[in-house]
């Protein structure tokens, strides 16, 4: 069984577990504070361009947004995000959890629009039972999304003015990150001068786990380590991220992994539109999401691990083919003559 | 600087990281459904002689904490424990931010009894305006306890039985339950016949990080997985618990490791105790608690980190020294030696 | 200005507001065990042919909901709702901010069906990653609904075997209940018999304020109280609850005051229809819907206050027009005259 | 039975029933914008000599606690407060259930002191450990307490010089001010010049119900409607709080009626102190806690209902009697008959 089901199959990427073991017997404070932390949040803040942002590192996306959203809202508030948005479906309701309501925008591949956004500001001001509605308070967005689709830069410039114009602080979830600044026009200081949080992934780029939260926005930091506190996010060897990260950000080895996991992916799509089937979505990540005949799809989970994504119609079946930093060149040439030879 | 401030400084046990540097390339399912998790599960239901128990393992205390009594409480409901227990004190308020209030009850040395327990829900129930305040939903304790004491087989028992009577479900935090299992005469098989909910900390005991929360109450257990994803607890690569458990639960290393701490920190005790030094806490875990003049303080402060506990009078103050899995014989003879030479 | 804008403009029915002068010297027990409470509460017993339910005032609707929804929801648990729900628009996320999401069903006229319910539990309980997701705990529903309509018996019953297939709660939110009675064929013994929680309101049936919740399911029923104090919903003179009550159950008060709502909207939704005006909704009780063109909606506002519902097209609207206990044939005529001018 | 249990066992003063009745018919829009309480909003402003407060009328005090506390706190707050205060001990947790801890100071006759916020504060922001623990987000006390006894101005303005030291809103529980304001030398305008938000209880003073509360900083008043909706306190029918709050308002009729239970709670004093019963507490407004041998206890509850407050030794009990708006002379001097008669 090859696993292509997720990016999180295996553990981690030689370089990071490397970091790991050599730092393993030092001795350091907890919680964070320690120098490979330390280290860390300056190289992303140089990378960034942005010197006075706040670095927090977090275990895993579901804390991260948790945190990040109960942060920043006020109790009477809402998150505007795409339907399909990670916080609105997969996320067992923890945004609801912090007591705040998910307002979920119908999404075109996974995204929003500035235009979407101004609507809904607009509607909810101008109605006249207003405060009996729930208000919004920020926007999310995630790049690339859950359906591998990625923002333009200018789509996010558009989303920043329009966020800018409601006073909606504007957070982008980079669970994916890595294969997003791979496969689009955005960059790390863009998203540092766009938003006002945003965070670098780790763990489907090649980390045991771990996300780098960046505050760009000064007035979101302020007492945001009591919050990672309270949400369960404060890891007590807190220097096993700052160890992680100062090795994944060291000579652009984020990047390396992010082009690497959308190289296979892409080969991947290739094959899948070579055989004639269709997209299910149009991705350019290191998620691919063929429409697959349905004894095809058998036959391939014979040899393969995938995810079981919609179904088509009677006889046709979405599913999701993801790559990670350890899909080799010889699972993705096993899968292709496999596909080839269906 | 030799640290014994907390039991947290190190990475891990050189068993529990060689297990994780051998498993590394392996390719399984996320979120803590794979063979290692599975293998971890049995091995500890067997040490606890429960084959019934589930078995969850979680990144931290904090959300083992905060993911068990969400679970059990409803929303009227409080969490009886002691003054000085961690979730009244160092979490931020991460109970209460799941709705629910802690019940502090005054405690000896970081210990509550069942008389406590019994005397609150009397007066509670026999109230006439019971309805206006929080009524005890379940009871917390810590072994050993947050100051290093530890609960005797019979004292868990009659909290047991009292417990039992009121319909109170009793959880027990274990984050140094390896150490705790070193030093009283609670075993595991104790703890889950008395228990609805106990853990067993790996983060302060030589793991990365982890805590397997037992889970002997059946009726406890169900839909228990969707908490841990709401409370963001649900590690991706959930394969890394599984190994590390697996290597801790191997051999009884869980029960060497806390021996060690325990004996490390048994040895410091009886230096403060020749120095003439009074014990503010009467611990026999790896938590020391000497009084120390203000001077001496000082004097090892310059050689040694510890944490200042409290300020006993204008010339003596109360710290805290730790052992971990990787205090070695040359730490605890230098402090020793340092000691001896004030 | 003649007020059709709410069926909440005016006092309370003049036998209302005489039981609340003639017992107002009384000295009473507060927090409603007082003699008038436990009065009302044996009428609605009865009248429910429910002998054993459980019964408690609260002053209005969002309380009753959220109280309600909080003590019956398990945390990782939502609760079932059209998209047009009360709770699910205009309660500025009260349900979320008891940390529950509120999962919103695609909605013919306001209403949901039995096999909406059936299709989201069965695509909830066998998704592969179905602990991610918030699992359907409860289902809401409105009779009538917020846009008018009601559910027929036959509709109801096949919710009822819906929820006990999948063994969740029924809740009935009847807010404007005493005109879904006058407009459908659902009695007070069908909802106590085929819901486990629902309301009779006061508010919009001529009380100063007042919901009474039934809860039918007594399990449901333990402790309640406890979660009233908490959500703010305790009145201190509770007594006022227990007398408006027994004033509106006395004699068939509330059935009256139904029917006549009911009568002077439908003689309203004739005159909208004579006119020639498309009706926005197919609504039998006390809320009509007609879509006006521009000019008439400009020129009724001048004399009579409605609400604006929606914009349909740029030259109409559809508004709302709302009738109550105190909506006077003099005031039904002068507005149907007024139409007919135009 | 003669009724002190407590403050709110009858229904209106004459004149605000007076003014129920007199506008009863008036058709007004809801939630609290008609004109009523515009009226009334402006008399409390006047009062107050605070021409910018937003004031809002909520339905009890439990509402407008967990209302104002909420829309001040953010999540990693709790509030200050005496042990004793109404949110710690007597509403069931509603404070911890908008996902806030409630830090109780210990208090000598329900009163704390500017001092021990000042050390409560200094020691949370000097604890290494500070982000552990909740931090310190407002203030919260009650005027008079839970136990009868007042602030004085000079006290007031201490606490108030400590709170702008280090930030902290400082919010007044005013469910019986009117009886304070009989006896302290603390006005409205005091309040409303050294609180962020404070309100005058309607509810324990003559009215059916009500509160209003009274926002000096216009940075909390922002958005706070949206808050009373959300927690489920505002009233349809919101003419009615106006209307009781316009009477209540007018020509004193607030001071007239705390005067009055004032001075029948001190006649009942006096008869306690010539009687030689000690008094629990130092109580100088309407409750009144004498300490009684239990055979005393047992024939007064004969004829007086009143509410049973501690055991103080195995022979005396201390308990409460509670005067009102509508405790009569006749009722006072038969209590005072059968106390000399015992």
């Amino acid at each position: 069984m090859i696993r292509f089901e997720c990016d999180y199959t295996t553990g981690a990427h030689p370089k990071i577990l490397e970091a790991l073991v050599n730092t393993n017997g030092e001795a350091c404070p907890g919680y964070g504070v320690d120098e490979h932390c330390e280290q860390a949040r300056a190289m992303l803040r140089e990378l960034c361009r942005a010197p006075d942002a706040g670095v927090h590192f977090l275990v895993g996306g579901t804390q991260a947004n948790t945190t990040t959203i109960a942060a920043i809202l006020r109790p009477h508030q809402g998150v505007l995000c795409a339907e399909t948005g990670h916080i609105n479906v997969h996320e067992t309701g923890a945004i609801e959890a912090t007591g705040h309501k998910v307002l979920g925008l119908p999404s075109t591949e996974g995204k929003i629009t500035a235009q979407q956004i101004h609507d809904y500001c607009q509607a909810h001001h101008t109605d006249v039972a207003w405060e009996h509605m729930v208000q919004p308070g920020m926007v999310y967005l995630s790049q690339p999304t859950e359906l591998g689709t990625v923002y333009t830069l200018a789509e996010l410039e558009a989303i920043n003015e329009t966020c800018r114009r409601w006073r909606l602080p504007l957070f982008v979830d980079g669970a994916r990150l890595a294969c997003g600044l791979a496969a689009s026009d955005v960059t790390l200081p863009d998203l540092a001068r766009l938003c006002d949080v945003f965070y670098l992934g780790g763990t489907k780029a090649g980390l045991l786990f771990g996300e780098a939260v960046v505050i760009a926005n000064p007035n979101l930091d302020h007492d945001f380590r009591y919050l990672i506190k309270q949400r369960g996010g404060m890891l007590a060897k807190g220097r096993l991220l700052g160890v992680q990260f100062e090795a994944f950000l060291t000579d652009g080895l984020f990047l390396e992994i992010g082009r690497q996991e959308v190289a296979q992916a892409l080969r991947l799509r290739r094959a899948f539109e070579e055989k004639g089937w269709p997209l299910f979505m149009d991705s350019t990540t290191n998620q691919q999401f063929p429409i697959l005949p349905n004894e095809a799809m058998e036959a391939l989970g014979r040899e393969y691990s995938f995810e079981v994504w919609a179904k088509v119609d009677e006889r046709h079946t979405a599913v999701r083919f993801c790559t990670s930093w350890s899909t080799s060149d010889a699972d993705v040439a096993a899968l292709i003559a496999s596909i080839q030879n269906l």
